[in-house]
C-alpha cells in the first residue's frame, strides 16, 4: 500500500488553530506526521475523517505520531470561514493542530497547499515518514485496519534508523 | 409516551429555505408534522437527529406526515449564518422544508420559537397531530422504534377522524 | 404498510423454552403479538432480527406487546437442536418466551408451523393485533421507524376498541 | 503495543475445517501468523472477532499474513459440536483454516491449546511473527488501528530480514 518515498513542497498555511505557534515543516523530522486535510462541511470528513484522525491520535499518543488537520476548502468559502472552523473545532472537541490552507490567487477556489500537493478533494490522508518523505497520498475512505498497517511500518522504520 | 394534546403559540421564522412560499401555521392541518429543531454545528444534530428526520420522511412518504426543520441557532451565531446554513443543506441533501427561527431582541442568545416552546437545547422533536395539538416535546436523541410508534398513533389518529 | 386482517392457523410447536407452560394461543388475545421467526445460525436473525425483537420488548414493556421467539429451523437440522438453542438463548440473554417449531412430517426439512404460515425464510415478522388477526407478514429486514409505527397503530386500534 | 518475542508450544488440534491437509507449525514460518480463538456461541467473537479475522484475511491477502480459527470450546460443549461448527462456518462465509482445539483430559472443561497458551476466554487473539514467536496475546475486543499496526510492524520486521 506504501509508495516508494516522494518529496511534497512545503505547505502554504493562512493561520494555525490549536498551537501557540505555527508548526514549522522541519520540526516535524523524526515523528510519523499524518495530514488530514478536509473542509468542515464536508459530509464524509465529518462522518469518517475525522473520527479517524481523532483515532489515531489517541491509539498513537506517545509514540511518535503527528495528527494535524489540514482545512483546505474549495468551495462554499463564504459558509467555511475561519469562525466558523473555530465554532466547529470547538463542538467537535477537536483539539489537534489544524492548518488553514492559504487561499489561492483570486480568482481561483482551490488553495495553494491543495494545488500544490495534488489533492483531487476532501477528505484526503497524507502521511510522511520520519525523514519527511510522502509515503501515502489518498482520497476518500481508507479502512482502519489499512492505515493502522501504514503507521505500524513507518514506526517501525523510523525505529530501524 | 404521547402527552395530552397541548397547545403551542404559532413559530416565528426570519426566513424559510427549500420552498416556494413560507409555510402558514393553518395550512399544516390533517397532516402530522414533525418539527426536527437543530443547529447545523450540533455534532449530535449531525450524526442522529438530521438522517433521522430524513428517514421519516422517506418513510412516511405519502402518508401524511410532514417534516420541517428548524434552524433555532443559540450559540455560535457568527458562525451558524443563512449563507453558512444554505452550503450545509446542499451538502447533505437535505431536502424538506427549512425555516431560520427569529433571532431574539437585542442582546438575547436565545431566538424567538426557541424561547416561546421552551426548547432545551438542540437537536429537540416537536410532534403536532392532525388538529395541530402538540403531542411529543424531546430533547436530545430518541429511538427510531419509539417515534415510529408515537407516528404510527398520530397517524391512526387522524385516519379515525 | 399494514394488510387487511387475516387469518392464519395456530401454531404448532414442540417444546416452549423461557416459560412455565406453553403460551396458548386464545391467551393472548388482547395483546399485539409480535412472532419473530428465525433460526440460531442465521447471520440476518443474529445480526439484525433477535436485536430488534429485544429493543421491541423493551421499548414496549408494559404497553400491551407481547414478544415471541418462533425457531423454525429449514436447515442444519442437526445444527440447531434443543440443546444447541438453550446454549444460544443463555449466550445471547433472550428472555421473551421462545417456540420451537413442530418439524414436518418424515422427508420434509420445513418444520410445521413455517408450512402453514408459508414463512418464505428467516429471519420473518408476524404481527397480530390484539383480535388475533394477522397484520404484517414480513420476511427480512424492516426498519425500526416502520415496525414501530405498525406496533403504534396497533396499539391504538387496540385502545379505541 | 507489542511485546518481547516469546515462544508458545505447538497446537494441539483435534480436527482442522477448511483445509485439505493439517496446516503444520513449522510450514507457517515466514508469514505473520494470526490465530482467532472463538467460540461459535460467543456473541462478542460473532460481532466484532470474527469480522475483524475476515477484515485481516482481506486486507492483507497476499502480503505475508495467515490467518487461522482456532474453535477453544470451553462451555456448552454438547452444542458447539464439529457438525454445528460446519453449518456455523457455511453461514457466515469463513473461508480461512479453522481448528479444533483438542478436548482436555476427562473432567476437564478447558481444551488442551487454550489451557496450554493460557488463554483467558474468547474472542482471543494471538499473533506470531514471522520467526514463529508470539508477539501479541489479546484477550477480548481490539480496535482495528491498534491490530493494523501490529501488523504492519511485523510485516515490516519480516522484509527487514
Amino acid at each position: 500500500m506504501l509508495r516508494e518515498p516522494d518529496v511534497l513542497p512545503e505547505w502554504q498555511i493562512a493561520t494555525w488553530l490549536n498551537v501557540e505557534a505555527p508548526l514549522e515543516w522541519r520540526e516535524l523530522r523524526g515523528q510519523v506526521v499524518l495530514v488530514h486535510a478536509f473542509q468542515m462541511l464536508c459530509p464524509s470528513c465529518v462522518a469518517h475523517g475525522i473520527p479517524q484522525a481523532l483515532a489515531v491520535e489517541r491509539t498513537f499518543r506517545g509514540e511518535g505520531v503527528r495528527v494535524i488537520g489540514l482545512h483546505s476548502v474549495f468551495e462554499h468559502h463564504e459558509a467555511m470561514t475561519e469562525v466558523a472552523l473555530r465554532a466547529f473545532l470547538h463542538e467537535y472537541r477537536i483539539g489537534f493542530p489544524v492548518a488553514i490552507d492559504r487561499p489561492g490567487p483570486e480568482g481561483d477556489r482551490l488553495p495553494c497547499t491543495m494545488a500544490a500537493w495534488g489533492l483531487r478533494g476532501t477528505p484526503s490522508l497524507i502521511l510522511f515518514d520520519a525523514r519527511g518523505a510522502l509515503r501515502l497520498h489518498h482520497f476518500g475512505r481508507i479502512e482502519d485496519l489499512a492505515l493502522g498497517a501504514v503507521i505500524g511500518q513507518l514506526l517501525t522504520e523510523a525505529r530501524a534508523t
